[in-house]
């Protein structure tokens, strides 16, 4: 098995953007790109400067209430995730929350036959074992690719996102804990079946995240 | 492949330490007795009080220079050190440093086919990579059970521990990184073909190291 890597990007100008991918492209997998972080007006012509490497890219437009950025209203989100949707990036991920209020976003997803990565976070703790897989077959419904990130405040609540992978079936599940008792999951996620693995460019940019650097001497590790 | 744990046990008397040698070995493969943590006079009776279970345990008397509380001199230390390997324990661990000044130590454990684990740590730091297979290379040389321990001060120090398994050859390496950034070294030492990862019963004893069972939920997350 391959172990893979997937960098996240948040700049703030296209032309930045553009930078920046160019190196994380050269390093990692595959990209997430956090469209959140740039001004609404900005973003069509940036899929239009990185639209040759969208078959390598996650494609991500965080809301406020979720940790991101997004400036604008759900409406306006909603709009621009279409945008993005066709494109046919390598991923697109939306929000568990957002599909479940948007069903028409769900169904306008489905009939474009976008690849959708249905993602929910915890940025507070990590939820009983029961809430977790609950959780998760709830996004199952959205997509085969369900992406579950929680808080460690121990070692235990990092394992208990891991153990999620043992009901794992056909799915593409990525099931990490963030925070400094997380920091195992994002490794251990890999050789359980994680598509990929967060990381960042340098300095990390969510709790406990790894670089890619550091990663790929892990990886290399295990031949 | 089964990963297996090294429970630490270090009590300061010997009721305590048969009490709670008895709660380590139901939990844990193996156990490593701190018999520094004892007064010299009491170290002979803990001997025979536990006889029994020494096939399945680490003995260490560590001296205050290297981290532990071995309350006499090194006369004292050598004569008890050669009293432990005459009920050959599973594995007797004495210090390089110790071996390499003690020529004659060396060759008693030789000729009563004790089975030595030679160790050593750097509680500060994580030498070069170069200076770190150069220590292996000399460890080597008295035993194929070779232990060697550093302090990570960056996701970098613990991974270069880690690849000296790539060199590891027909050796029983030990090799992993103390400290927060060096947990991961602690769990992925396993799956690099380490003999045993060292646990804690309840709290961590050396810096970074998980209970035994935190680590047995992770170890029975890869099936």
């Amino acid at each position: 098995m391959k172990y893979k890597t997937c960098v996240s990007i948040a700049e703030n100008t296209p032309a930045k953007m553009k930078k920046i991918l160019k190196i994380a492209l050269s390093k990692s997998d595959y990209v997430e790109v956090r469209f959140d972080f740039l001004k609404i007006e900005k973003i069509p012509e940036t899929l239009e400067m990185i639209k040759k490497d969208l078959n390598r890219i996650v494609c991500t437009l965080r809301p406020k209430t979720e940790g991101g950025r997004f400036p604008g209203n759900e409406k306006e989100r909603i709009a621009v995730l279409k945008l993005i949707a066709e494109y046919n990036p390598f991923l697109l991920d939306v929000e568990f929350n957002t599909l479940k209020k948007n069903l028409d976003l769900t169904k306008y997803l489905k009939s474009t036959k976008t690849k959708l990565l249905v993602s929910w976070h915890d940025f507070k703790k990590t939820p009983s074992t029961l809430e977790l897989k609950k959780k998760v077959s709830q996004m199952e419904k959205f997509s085969s690719n369900v992406k579950i990130v929680s808080t460690a405040k121990s070692t235990d609540d990092s394992t208990r996102m891991l153990e999620l992978y043992s009901k794992k079936g056909k799915n593409n599940l990525i099931s990490f804990a963030m925070g400094d008792y997380g920091r195992i999951s994002r490794i251990l996620c890999l050789y359980l079946g994680s598509p990929y693995t967060y990381v960042s460019l340098g300095k990390a940019i969510a709790p406990g995240q790894f670089s890619v650097d550091e990663v790929k001497k892990i990886i290399k590790l295990k031949k």
